[in-house]
């Protein structure tokens, strides 16, 4: 390893991929990182989530660099893009080490990891990395499902069980649930009973958020938080979700200068022929990184 | 038959179909009973809803039995699915006829059918059994169509003819339509000057429905109300159709314990090969099944 | 060539198509006359648009002729429907000549052409045509994409150069840009300087017409100003785009009147396996011809 | 109508339709005439062969006129396609008697009619004019399904009917069922027990056709005679069908000249998203068209 | 449990599901057994034989019972059809097991299982119940991989290892590969070696089987030996394969009374919009079915 | 640039995409090398060649390195993947240049290029680059069309002007035409007239090439050669061309070590859902690139 780690390989990931828009394949001081882990083995519904990020690269270049929203440009940020976790099947314990690995090398180097998922059982174990490093770390999960079982079909990291994992994390200080509309009478009892539950509406998060301060963020994202009209290419769509403008004004009250990391996750793009799943995921992708900005 | 009828073969249906989440195959006092009528033949457009009734099931799967919005679980229900009636193709009559034998059959046990389409011109068939046991029957149409038509191309059992077919059914006593956007000037003429027309917002139904007092109701969804990008696996989708949001504030102002009988029809599940449109299906049925609630 | 022109041959075109729902082969005075231009040989990230035309009228035959919102119908028209411009791929110069030469040719008649396409690079050489016999003419652009570009990748008649070739045509007077989401930081500055952007909301776009007084106006709707969800069968989709009832209040303050000519462009149907893609490309195509209304 | 009947109108056809490759909208003395019938009315399990005349005249375009198998032109026959005749749902009566009406009034005017299906049950009534002026008429059927039932599911128009309708048109001497490989254990016995069964070999339909004189020739040819993988776009498809090559063998021993009328049946576009299907299809009536040669 | 065991509670099944053509609910004496184990969860390509099971089961519907190349008819068997394993994702030891149970149960009540799968990985969990019935068993292999591998990516029990486990089990005497068109070097090797490979033609077949005596037969069929052309939707197609009449002339040298047991594998019907590889999966299973006959 | 060229940047290719199986970034002495060129801007009927290098990438993925057919693998020689020429879409003469340009290089440092496609009309540019090292060239071609016209619809550089364009370039010797079953009745006289019309038998090519004595070989397959079943995802499939097993066995009677080059063009994966086309295209790409060897 070079004393400053900057290349894929450096991070133990996989080169053998497409990038994103305007990303380099080298690390430069601080960056937002782009990884990807296209993990399904615990998918319970429909599989497919393994062929989520490069697809997500592919469709980044029908996207504009610019964001007329946030008037920022990922042309005045040094967004590098380092490949693949070696993760598709098999149990997920190995790939939930390598995930956290590779996102614990890159917060040591400095570095902003973005996961792009891949299922939503791989997000603990980027939590772990990130929570190690910054304590007292929030986790804010928009997402259709509480994904708060226990365990699910004798599978502790399931995908439906991704949120009870994150609770565990030494360091997690609090969980912030937007977008929920799925899931267990327990599920949505403990959700309110908590207080974690958050309407997705924009004042709603921001009133959730001014309540905790001014605590580090890891912000994940199941993109099936869209309405199925939207991201139809998803394992267990939920009708009843978000739109684009209301993910917007969602992503306009978090800070984005203390996101310290951050995934998107559940993409299956085969699932939608049209490709526009892709698409929107990619802008996601493109919406969040900006957001962080330059550091 | 037994003493108490209980299973397919007592309705006359055929028991070879998979069961929607969490129903039994047998019914049970008073419960709510799904049977599917997959039958197309006089589809205009473009054909494939005798597939409906089996991909609702399917899909069923992926979702929760507890609605968070409703706040009852299906599984506080005696939910049954009886499965299907024999119907797909060739002319309608004879299909028509065991639509209402099978329904009136159900609707004699004390069960409350809610039948899955199939094409809307199956409706009248079950409206006939229903308004048959409950006098002054109230029909209220979830559609984009208005489906007044006296016949079309020489059929009066197209399921363009659907609504003006239920108006000749002896017992029912007003028909409610709702969120209709396609028609010819005469029927939206006569919808307005009959006062059948409602517009999609609960407010404007639950005024309509105010001025019908304590009447039984039958709630016939045509899945086309929905728009297309919601649920574009149907015949003939029309663009500017309602959201989920909006379905649900529909539904939560029907009296659920006056709905005596349901349908969901028009689902052509192969035009949409990503699947959401069956997805939407199955949660339209699971959350009027829990509206209707226990007996 | 008769006297009067007024078969497709009479304007150069190719009758060997469907037609558009209830419409003529035969142009009568003043009539609405749609033409195909199906090319697609500058589209950058996912072609298609060549099978445009036809798509169109095509799912055409599932609607009705009546509109509610407007209460107009097409069969109170003379609308006519010419066929196509011959015009598939290869460099866009000579389809740019024909494209102009019809529509000079159906302006010259006394007709109002209606473009459908094809790609939006099209676009200026209908203008141009109907900037020559209507003066002072204001192009209203209802798009995604600013396509202010003055060349893309060495090519000045690339679709993400079209509305920078419009405002070099001779006659045009204004240009109006409503729903533009997706452009570089050059040209969003330009079009906020410029006063050209509108924001995709009715009151909006009736301020920004009112300034312009009551000259004629050419109307083009790139598809992509839709939401992805609504429509997926373009080449280009854009996260965040109108829902159709934004669309209806759009043409709603449209001066239906002072619609000389219009275009809709980029659809790309074989991308959207569910066909709603070309049910709503259609649908539009009915509004702003029933919004042009009788001569 | 004109002294010489040659437009679409003067045989009841309707004109609202692409042409098929090279063909003119207007019959001259003699020519080999094409009509559409895209009727699935009784299709039993999957259906859209509505959709397949004009997916026939659009896939076309990607083929020659010229058949290097047959060293023939299209250029050098006078092909005419007439459009469709009205035909899309309802019971099979009117249209099988629309049918026999549009293809009498070819057969009358000197004309040899090619249908494009639409479903199989519509062949009978081509038979029956072709039959009325053609005596001893000899109906060639390639096929996966025998077709012999007598009625299916109580319809006797049924597709599963057809042969068995034939076999009763006035003026069928004989009956030769090429390919077939699917049906029931009586229709089996049938066809062997009557001589009717011919392998799908070159040599074996020779040596039938030898015993038949020289007899005018119907062919009918049901698309899943090929093997799915060559043509999945069909109702029905039943592994173990024969390939181009075969195809191509089969027509080179049918003599041409003696073919006074024919149809290519079944199929179902959109259920093969590759558009193969139709390709195939296309060619197959090429070459059926070149075989049956000038007048 | 009763004292005749025939239902699908009594083998631990689920009957949740559609039943094959004509298939009975109810085992009776002796009868060929159908059940389904849709498990896909060491997929290591494309992900989606979870669905096979119950895609073959509604494929079915378009076939006939009768085969005419057999001259056998399901009608004439007492055919059952007993539902679903419990198997969808997780780890692949604790679906073995219930495989195992299942089989075993069955063959000891007498009957003879055919197993729909689900991933080839299954298959020694069904041989193993098979071998401790049958001594001295003979593995018959049709596939297009040699499955030879002693693990794969660490997992012993991917589908990539299934041969090499199923070599592994007691009472296995010998292994007949008959397709193999992709491997390792090594899998060659050792498969040349060990006169194993054997070409796909029914004479090879023949005379391997001569060797080895009159013992019991578990025949297990990859989907993947057909060429993909003929079977697209699968997980892993390799170009190459055998097509229908192959299949038939390899399935006729096989002795039918000596098949003990068999199953059908690897089925990824969504990878297929066309459906037929599902169909010619079905069509697979009916003469594998009608090869082993009545009892 | 380094004193030996070895990277992507080197030779004027883009390195941002996924890689062959098993091949290195970095040209290793005397390697086969590929190289993608995803221009479709000329594509007459359907396009989307563009997406056809990196789809063949993606699908090498589920292959194995070994050959059993030639008991070659792809371990044992050092196959490069260099990315990508810049083509997309516009006129096709700068995408020739830079093909022309990459080829030169790549021959120039002594490698033996294999370009991706990409449609057939850069297969001239990269022949000038081959042939004007090797002289006295021979270009094979394996195809279904002549592509022999002069120009199409005016544009000399049109994919069906490929083989004339070959024609014309200096260097080349001779042109054998293999499989060709498509073109005009020109093209097949003059194919015959110069004996260059090989049908699709190894014989039939060896004794042609027998002929042609030991001069160097430029290797071009339009995947359209293999039979639309075997490979639906290309622009202007043709029914009636060869299979698998033919295709080893031509490419059995080609002398690999006289291949100086070679190119697989035409494939359109988006055309085919079930992937299998870009499966196909990755195995041919690995068994030309055996059989050219290790150097």
């Amino acid at each position: 390893m070079s004393q400053h780690p900057t290349t894929a390989a450096d991070f133990g990931l996989d080169d053998n991929a497409p990038r994103y828009l305007g990303a380099s394949r080298q690390a430069s001081a601080g960056s937002v990182t782009l990884f990807g882990a296209g993990y399904d083995g615990t998918t319970s519904f429909r599989p497919g989530t393994r062929f989520g990020p490069n697809a997500i690269r592919e469709a980044s270049d029908g996207l504009e660099t610019y964001s007329p929203v946030q008037d920022r440009d990922l042309d005045d940020l040094g967004l590098c893009d380092l490949g693949n976790v070696d993760a598709s099947f098999g149990p997920p314990e190995p790939v939930l080490e390598r995930v956290t690995a590779a996102a614990a090398a890159l917060v040591g180097a400095g570095l902003r990891p973005v996961m792009l998922g891949g299922e939503h059982s791989l997000t603990p174990a980027a939590v772990r990395a990130a929570a190690a490093a910054h304590h007292d770390l929030v986790v804010v999960q928009l997402d259709a499902h509480a994904d708060l079982r226990a365990e699910y079909l004798g599978q502790p990291n399931s995908h439906a069980c991704a949120m009870r994992r994150c609770l565990g994390v030494d360091g997690v200080s609090a969980l912030v649930q937007v977008g929920i509309r799925s899931g267990t009478r327990q599920e949505f009892a403990e959700m309110r009973e908590a207080g974690r539950y958050v309407a997705p509406r924009p004042a709603a998060l921001a009133d959730r958020l001014a309540t905790l301060g001014e605590r580090p963020i890891y912000l994940t994202v199941d993109l099936d938080v869209f309405d199925p009209s939207q991201l139809p290419g998803t394992g267990t769509p939920e009708p009843g979700g978000i739109d684009w403008a209301v993910f917007e004004s969602l992503l306009s009250v978090l800070p984005g200068e203390r996101i310290v990391a951050a995934d998107v996750m559940e993409l299956a793009p085969t699932l939608d022929p049209t490709g526009v799943s892709s698409i929107l995921a990619a802008k996601v992708v493109r919406e969040i990184v900006l957001r962080m900005g330059p550091r």
